[in-house]
């Protein structure tokens, strides 16, 4: 039986979601908890992406292949004791075999925090940036992100992937509990694309780039051509969608 | 010139306020970039009191005497930049000489934050308490608290403080956002206080003890009458208030 894990991290403390060696994972963790629960289980999780260090997942799901069925309610009850404050599980439940955690998820969403005004309590899960921005500006920017393109200029060098294109599905700013967001939904993301965007939005806000300069940019196909990536801490993946949502 | 200073910090990355050898406290933090943009001067900053490691201040102030007179706003947007992401600076004002941050303060408030439901985005900042609590035997419990009295029972052992006697003024517990919340106002409190009584009080929601016999813990003046501390993150100093306010 294959189920569907539906769980909530705050990567402050953890190497990513990916498992390495040496360093703490959030799948290594969870993992390691459910090998205590289910013993004579093998036990290996899927999930839905990366994140990289630091890097926060307001939803995340992965799945888990089962030969016994389980309670999932109790499931849920004991992982969230066994496992540590900074992980959370919300849902399990039962899928079709054939739905797969990462390859069946048909649109995802990050969000990307800026706080202007320094606020302590927002450490590590806001970026402090004090300089002044014109946020219209990189509103009007967005519109040039959209759609399905090449995005070379905004993925990390030497990753493994074979194409670079993406459908970008929405990009947009908006203000929340005193904090600046920005909202972004694509088909896929390349590694560092949301933290590599974001950080040359900020760029037009603060005058560098005009906003139809990222048509530009893109079209170079040079991670060189943007700006510099922003920080980890203000970035969650927000939302997983599959085809039963 | 006598200035105050009006803070608030984040105590999870710091072991507490007070300077001590070999360890990263918030006193030490500010002195130093306060040494920075005042070469001339000797610095030496007082706080309204002492938090413990991990314990937060959503309030705070010190005092710190210079002979020359500054630009408060330009000195607050320096430090700010100047200062860890943890640790933000509000505000900054003269004061008559005679003012001092602790002796003079009149009023202390503290809050205490547990999360019922798991929030891994509140690690650090609420304590996770998934059991079964009755609030209002804990509410009723908090009468016993009020008004002048030794609370021994509640001080943490071998402190050098010449009376245990306090005067709390409030104690309550209400919920704010998916949090439950203690706030507890007193002229002073002793160490370990507010985290012993919350314990103490967990204790009571959970059946353990009567509401009235709060009253027996504290006339039995001994620290082992009451419940075990809760931890720290859960933890602010709240408010403080002085004459001029």
């Amino acid at each position: 039986m294959r189920y569907f894990f539906e769980i909530s991290y705050r990567g402050t403390n953890f190497y990513g979601w990916q498992r390495q060696k040496g360093q703490i994972s959030v799948q290594e963790v969870i993992e390691t908890e459910l090998q205590k629960l289910f013993r004579s289980e093998r036990i290996e999780i899927v999930g839905c992406g990366r994140t990289d260090t630091g890097v926060h997942a307001k939803q995340f799901f992965f799945h888990l292949d089962l030969n016994n069925e389980i309670d999932t309610n109790q499931v849920q009850f004991k992982l969230n004791r066994m496992l540590p404050n900074s992980i959370s599980v919300q849902h399990i439940f039962i899928v079709n075999e054939d739905l797969h955690a990462r390859f069946s998820a048909t649109n995802r969403t990050y969000r990307y925090y800026i706080n202007q005004d320094k606020d302590p309590f927002l450490e590590g899960s806001s970026t402090y940036f004090p300089h002044e921005i014109n946020i219209m500006k990189m509103e009007n920017a967005c519109e040039y992100l959209m759609g399905t393109q090449d995005f070379t200029s905004f993925a990390k060098l030497h990753t493994d992937v074979k194409t670079h294109i993406c459908t970008i599905k929405k990009a947009t700013w908006f203000a929340e509990n005193n904090q600046l967001v920005f909202e972004v939904s694509a088909d896929r993301f390349l590694r560092n694309m949301v933290r590599s965007i974001v950080g040359t939005l900020l760029d037009v806000g603060a005058g560098k780039f005009h906003p139809q300069e990222i048509q530009k940019i893109i079209a170079l196909k040079n991670r060189g051509a943007a700006s510099k990536s922003v920080s980890a801490n203000g970035l969650f993946l927000w939302k997983i969608e599959y085809p039963f949502e």
